[in-house]
């Protein structure tokens, strides 16, 4: 029997991601448990996903502090006393600072919905349908200092289709994230994950 | 029966895309015929190709010329001579000036082994490595006055194995250009190809 991971996640927003990450824990799909989530918005969705899971949530207004480097660290301590092992990015909507990103070196995951490295950033579904682009779809990456630009673990494609605008593409990226997120923990959990510069190595599972 | 459009590729190397598309052409996949070919180097591998498939090579020397702006005066000339219809790029190896885009302006063609707007300019397949993404694959679209960033027709996508190097990747992309590539020129050929900015729609073949 594989010991479980601890896993903690970051969210801002409606939490699917969180969702399916946590669904992916009770069905066995991935080694770990979601120990702890942390917000900075008392009013996402997730929170609410939280308390019918029983996941203890812990809103951080950013407001009380004086810097992003402040927050980050009252994270990182918050972080290390619950002994969590990797912390995952679902929806959170603030850049990480240095002193998070290296309390917790190539032990958090972001998802972003574009195959990068094309449209990272903000509003990558619109950036995809206005590129005119045929194919797009979403990356699981470590998170580094840069913007969406860490070492990429997994990624999926969907198509685009003619008739698409940012919501029709935002659906059918979303369907692929629920997938290989847990899937891309499950492979950390494993162990089988090794950053070499700015790739990422996919160990075999008898290794 | 649809009237066949007179195609003239601009080349500079081995001309493996060149071959796919005189095949296409033969098998009446593509409603079209290779009536000419530039190069400008004498040795390529596709001047060969040429001569056994019985396509006029026209070898423009483009150290005769002053600048980039006549040696594509010249092409162009010859090109309007000839009543081309389509201009296609087959590993040509000089960056065409607006003398030449605007002459053929929504007439002229390129394939690019990545998924642009990710990889442009040089070596995309190492990029595409050493950027460590998992899939890539390769890009027609037609050509504007920017490096492989003209409105996008239609792409493929291929995976990137843990072990590949940029040969083993080149070749399962190579593999897909020759698919894609017949096909782009194919619907150009059926006039179902609309440039609406920098987005391509493909108007349904019944209409």
């Amino acid at each position: 029997m594989t010991q479980k991971i601890r896993i903690a996640a970051l969210v801002s927003g409606r939490g699917t991601n969180l969702q399916a990450i946590v669904d992916g824990c009770r069905q066995g799909l991935i080694d770990g448990e979601v120990v702890l989530t942390i917000t900075n918005r008392a009013q996402a969705g997730a929170v609410d996903r939280c308390r019918r899971e029983g996941i203890p949530c812990l809103y951080v207004d950013n407001r009380r502090f004086s810097s992003r480097e402040s927050f980050d660290a009252e994270v990182a301590s918050t972080l290390r006393q619950a002994r969590v092992d990797l912390v995952i990015l679902a929806g959170f909507m603030r850049l990480l600072t240095p002193v998070l990103i290296r309390a917790f070196d190539g032990r958090i995951m972001n998802i972003h919905p574009s195959l990068l490295p094309s449209f990272p950033g903000l509003h990558p579904q619109q950036q995809a349908v206005d590129h005119g682009v045929r194919f797009t779809g979403c990356t699981v990456h470590f998170v580094d200092e840069g913007v969406d630009s860490g070492p990429i673990i997994l990624q999926a494609v969907v198509p685009v289709l003619d008739d698409d605008n940012e919501e029709s593409l935002r659906q059918r990226i979303l369907h692929q994230e629920h997938i290989v997120y847990p899937q891309a923990i499950q492979l950390f959990a494993q162990g089988r994950l090794k950053i070499e510069g700015r790739r990422v190595r996919i160990l075999s599972s008898s290794g």
